[in-house]
């Protein structure tokens, strides 16, 4: 089995440009999942960082990415001492698949939260269930366990509001890192499944922030949103680790799958 | 007195090119307000494409603006039917100030929310105070009425969580647009005042959504936060219009101020 570590790693080829290879195990039907693309084009932007970490990634989603070569391009537009911030291309074929601003700087392992809101809740993990998909391509490079609570979609009971939680892993048994955080962020099925808008649902633009770094373990991702209206959504994700520090925060904006059950 | 549509107006000079001229007025201390800068940017962003609103914006904060000329620079990475994304860059002096990503679309004013979540509590208007700062720059083009509860901090008290709420308008008596939105987003008191950190807290990146056009009249600014931690702080807001829909949500990682009171 190919680690995560190795389906995101990048080729140095100078002035800022990296050559890829976006891997089959993590496409999802026809499209690269794009949780993975960014920890791709990540990978590149740390690199050529003098920082050890993806503070912030703003990442517009442009076109769908298949398997084979890419190349990400970085370009440095302010680095300083506390952070850095640059433009980020993951390309393919000459056209830009993923375009992100991207803020590195350097997180202190051992700090303390001086605030810290309250962890979301969700159910232990012997009480959560597999999604029940195939388990090919994306899916079977992790291991997520479902709040019972919901998942009642599948059966035509959505619960009403925009929400999705499940525990994480790799199955590769990898520890979560950064860039498995960032994979973890776009995992999840569509919070607005739970609305009844079950179907394609594509990422438009996602924002996150690493905010600590990750301990040992499984996550638990939390999902939800505020607003489904005029064909588009907010996904808000928030990522906890095993100790119980959050580690991240994500929103995207979707196109709402139009179907409705 | 100018008016803010005036104040952030762009002049097209081909090529994706736009001229602009910052205006003292909105300066706070010796740096140009960030929410304004946005603002203009915005303008640039949507005279050059096909769509009329802006949807997302994911702003980098990189450098202090100065009251004076500037250019912004618009190069589209893909135009499309529902939506287009571009590169947008606010520069002066041949630096580049902000660096976003934007995405424009067309917002049905008819559209009604398939889900909305609940609007947060803020008291009304009349029981609310001005903020009590200097009436100059900045502050002078906005009018904002703060929840007492969560100004204890100017005594020294402050709540003890992220927060700052207030309502807003423009002094000018300009109703709200999606540019007066992209300036109220960022133009609370920082939530970390009330956890005790209370100073220069800069914006590093700030990504926003426009998820309604707002209706005439005061709107109401929600802000909060998850975590502050390792001199870091996100910051999130919501904006709620005088017809009780959620017409924006933002979220900024910040600086945490070093102060502690």
């Amino acid at each position: 089995m190919t680690t995560y570590q190795e389906a995101t790693s990048v080729t140095p080829q100078g002035d800022g440009e990296y050559a890829v290879r976006l891997a089959e195990e993590y496409s999802f039907g026809e499209a690269v999942n794009g949780g993975y693309l960014m920890g791709v084009l990540l990978r590149a932007a740390v690199a050529e960082s003098p920082h050890a970490h993806p503070l912030t990634t703003a990442a517009s989603f442009l076109r769908p990415a298949q398997p084979g070569p890419a190349q990400v391009v970085v370009e440095p537009r302010k680095t300083g001492r506390t952070a850095a911030t640059a433009r980020v291309s993951l390309v393919q074929n000459g056209k830009p698949i993923v375009d992100a601003m991207v803020t590195t700087g350097t997180l202190d392992p051992t700090s303390e939260p001086a605030y810290q809101g309250e962890r979301p809740p969700i159910p232990p993990i012997e009480e959560c269930r597999p999604s029940g998909h195939d388990r090919s391509g994306f899916v079977a490079q992790v291991d997520m366990r479902f709040d019972p609570a919901v998942m009642g979609w599948l059966d035509g009971e959505p619960s009403g509001r925009p929400e999705m939680r499940a525990h994480f892993r790799l199955a590769s048994g990898e520890d979560p890192d950064p860039y498995v955080l960032a994979l973890a962020l776009d995992a999840l099925v569509p919070v607005v499944v739970n609305t009844g808008n079950v179907g394609w649902s594509p990422t438009v633009d996602l924002t996150w922030h690493l905010r600590a770094l990750p301990a040992p373990g499984w996550l638990t991702v939390h999902g939800g949103g505020r607003l489904v209206r005029d064909g588009w959504n907010d996904e808000d994700v928030e990522i906890w680790d095993s100790s119980g520090t959050l580690v991240a925060q994500s929103r995207q904006l979707a196109r709402t799958a139009r179907t409705r059950k």
